[in-house]
């Protein structure tokens, strides 16, 4: 159940990904072009799944870092551990892709702390560098280096930004959710249901979708319509499945709750 | 009196629990289709009990985590100690239950630090991994792995909550109080009390639920009426019982305790 | 002048504690019944002397515990120290208890850091477990441990607050000062006071109880006056005596100090 | 230049203390009655010296500790330190008091953090016990030791104030600057002046002791009268010397200081 | 793909920089006459670019350092590191320019931690001393040292400002974006672009910048319009490269980014 | 090119500093007497060179400490450092002036944390002592010890002041900017400018201090003058230099800028 992490992902197959529009062609370019990529877009819209399947056709490691208000440069770079009674110097994701090539990938990096940011800075500009103080190592990026990063700009705050110094750095690509033809494949292909009820778990998500900002904080994801999709594989009902894997997991409100059961019910017929 | 932690929960017989729904129903789907789940529901309402009845039932350890403003990752994964002149790696609550199977169950995931969020993403995408940067380890959780997590909605904050980007990484039940005649079994049950008080101790509670929000911050929970018969049993007199067991750990309010004592004064009658 | 802290406490004769109400009764019926006992009141009431005085007549260790803004759960469990070149596991004062027997008293619980009262989650559970992570031992409290805790609900803060999901895991009792006759006894008793300069005493303390929370953050309290009849018997002068042991230690503003001594001459006729 | 901290004190003879008040009986009864002491007052009014010259009088050492916001409770006990290979535990100034005698003195304690008045609680109980978690001791403390604390009233505010838990377990005395006759002859007394001159600067600090509140934050203090004479002695200018001495010393604006100026002016006439 | 620190940056050719006013006279003048030098100006203008130039124009090291919130003076100075079982001294970026010559840039150093600014004190003094209190020395700058400085006028804020006592230690340059010769001779130097396309992208910016601060947070950089050259160059879609090289990295909202969209049709006819 | 740090200071020449008023007569009587020195005054005065020549002066060794938000007493007494396997005390600045001898200077003191003044409190007091309670020492200062602290009262702000119980601690002198003539002889001395243009920069400074706390944070220092005029004698062009050592280190509004130039070339004619 334990293998070495720079070996693990390169290994697998392609996972499946659904394109929704020149994405591919410029994730191509920057990897060609050595620039790195910024991506946006709201939870569960297939960046990270996006950034997989780039990783597995190029056919190179892959180092995911999910940001969060503790990391810190040194969760990136490395550290020096004792191990047996010996200081060793362990690499983190980010040196480890730097010294032994691959894809980087931060996801919501606007949760990471300021430091993260700095470490990035010289490896986004034209010589690319990572310089380690710690080690006294200046490693420059092989060509098979690529940095991409995303965010989630709809609830992006005023305390957590990307500075322009830092956003002005990278190629920058929007993502939405899937339209209703390729949502609905990708839920038939994961969890084998039927046309009809794929096609209805998916007039159900577009109808929410119309309400987020309003009353909802985040609009529902591909991720729960397949959650939604399994429950009824398993034979459970459809009204105890929707409340499991689209309205509980999207608010507490009661209000909100009772209006989203309605709206779905009017959908229903 | 001291047991290793990994074997001492699957010993022991299935706890009572009383179901109130399709709660175990969806618990055992999600098991099988290897989803995590989150539990949402007022203090003392039974969300622990549930999971330790499950995991009883399905034979597997459980492995709970109470969290808190100062719990990180490292709580939750391991850290290297030094032990006896050598260091060495401590495997923590989550890694233990990555590593050997089990129920790994995060009460009031709410309250953890914001870090901690993040170790759980890649447990709940679909290869479920554990990341394990300290020790180079990448651990893919085996099928006997299941992650719970719970919180209280009622007194959540605008800090603390759980971004969307987490919360739709859960299949999610919402629980209550137990209906009057599953509680008035419960009581008597635990308590070897007559049906007569436990009736009333259950009227009391119904009355003083409705209150809450208004005066109380938080309802009367199952455990506060089972310690209420426990000292009726152990013959302290009707009101010092409802003092010690009910008015008091409700509140510090001389006003709202007396409202409370003469509400309970009226039901008795 | 040293003794081991474990064993000082039960060798000792019991304390002298003057009941006023049902509270030994409860007492015992929690210990009995292995209920965690919550104890609120004033400052110097006498909750710390009323816990001395149950473990003594138990005839258990007593392990107190003054909470505090840096209190940590690791303070209260224990953690590893480097001695003599050896890491060693040294207890807290409340894994001391829970592993030895005793009663853990944590005095000001509210004062606590917040992952202080996630310890006592597991031990006011029906099974009272003591989980300790760093050395991996999963303790069970044996019949003879009581965990107790107290606050004063008279300075409470919105941010220093003991969480509705604790507080509803403690049976409660609610303590104030003691009445005239009890509290001119127990005055007498500690100093040798005569009757007369007792009662006295306990009038001027009876009237400025009437002003807190008017002018005073809080009343005077029996161990004032034990002080100031001290100083009487030391042939302080009466003015002197009423100066340094009520007035001044009770505020600073010249106003309110004035107003108290004027009240104090109107006592004294 | 270097002594060990435990003799120093009182090897050297009584330091001059012009008494004010009872201070010196009360003092001498809170020796003799085991109770802590607590002075209050202004900056510069004298309480340190007072408790130098009690501590010489009674003929013990004195251990002196200047709070601020980031005094431990650490800090205050001792803590294991790395010596030569081995871990030592080096004893804090108040545990230095506590195992050998002598008096402890805590100025400006409202400083220190929370932490501190906690280790202070069970020395202030009846039992007068040190408890030291690290080393597993519990101290108790000997006849001929004394807690002293003080603090300024003036300059308190709401984030550090004493708790009423805590200040309830001392005896209080409050400060003033000297009398006139008083504070004359101290500076003669100190610096050789003559009477005339000296009679000058107590008449001016007398006039500024009068603003305070209103422009002053703090009035001047006998110590800056005796700088005052200090520089006149030493041939510098009147104005030279009232201006380095007192005028600069107490105030930054420039409006405040040439009111100081003129009002010294018309009390030299 | 490892080099020594010290050695790579001059070894270098001299990297290309297109000259805009008197900033390479007053760079040489202070190098010559030992003042440290602040360069003031909006993100992606020149600034790090001028300081390679120049440092290899002069041919010594240059040493970087990208300041953020959690640098601190250590960061700058260096620290002893275990190794091997041995303490050692790492000098960091200053030590080491200060040490064997060089010219240390600080980049956004009003990020910095306040503790780094106090480092710099004693080397912006005529003596231009660097005290290491860790290792007990006082070094002294050599004649090829040199102190540059940066920050962005633009987003400074009230707590994150050079104090004036820092400020006025230093001769300032303010520098701007290209005039549109220049920056249309870079685009076509750094991705080989015809002139007229690169002619589009100098006027397209040009209409951007003019809406900085009502908009905008910041400008279009020059470095935006080359990765913009770079995508047509590799075949992109203009409007597709237009998006990612530039409407993308700008803003999130939907708004400012059709009205940059619409301006940007205009230029293009 | 490295020094030991407690020699380095007294064997040079004694620095040029131009008296400007009774400065140094207060700075001798301190000496003498043994007292504490505050220099209050706006930056760039000549407040570190006043220190460095009567250091000089006397013959003593400077320890100067540049203070700031993270100094920390023991930065000043010094630390425990672990050296070739051995802990070694390592004296800060403030115990090599006092073991040593020598002044200790503190430049803007109110910036450091409240547990520096702490330490400063008994060095204060007629007996001049430092406890190092790391070490168990307590140092006596000698005889040619003395302590001088500095800050600006211009731009204090209410978190950051000097107590008063550490302001009266401390005789206080005021520094403003030297006169005139005092300046045009430092600027023609340190840079062998001539005197019409040395004249004509100390006439632009004169006015441009006229306009401090109106538009600018503080005034032009002499420091700036200086390095104005090393411009001009490396014939940088005169409205170069302006703005590269007065206008653009003063200011980053454009309106506030160009005022600046404006009012200069006014007073140029």
């Amino acid at each position: 159940m334990q293998t070495a992490l720079k070996d693990v992902l390169p290994d697998q197959d392609v996972p499946y990904y659904q394109s929704t529009g020149n994405e591919q062609q410029l994730f191509e370019t920057a990897w060609q072009q050595h620039l790195p990529l910024l991506l946006k877009g709201p939870t569960g819209c297939g960046k990270t799944r996006f950034v997989s399947h780039m990783a597995a056709k190029l056919g190179v490691p892959l180092y995911t870092v999910s940001c969060h208000d503790d990391l810190t440069a040194a969760d990136m770079t490395g550290r020096y551990l004792i191990k047996g009674g010996e200081t060793v110097w362990v690499d983190g994701p980010l040196t480890r892709a730097v010294r032994h090539g691959g894809i980087c990938y931060l996801d919501e990096v606007v949760e990471a702390r300021k430091d993260v940011t700095v470490v990035l800075h010289p490896l986004t500009d034209d010589r690319r560098l990572l310089p380690l103080d710690r080690t006294g190592e200046l490693l420059e990026a092989p060509a098979n280096f690529m940095l991409v990063v995303s965010y989630n700009p709809g609830y992006q705050n005023l305390l957590k930004q990307l500075k322009p110094s830092t956003r002005q750095r990278f190629l920058a690509v929007e993502f939405d959710f899937p339209d209703a033809e390729t949502e609905k494949a990708v839920i038939m292909r994961e969890t084998g249901i039927d046309v009809e009820r794929a096609a209805l778990l998916v007039r159900i998500a577009g109808n929410i979708r119309k309400l987020t900002g309003i009353d909802l904080e985040e609009a529902v994801s591909t991720r729960l319509l397949v959650y939604c999709a399994t429950l009824l594989m398993a034979n459970v009902a459809f009204d105890d499945a929707i409340n499991a894997a689209i309205i509980e997991p999207l608010s507490d409100d009661a209000d909100i709750k009772s209006g989203l059961r309605e709206a779905i019910g009017i959908i229903r017929g």
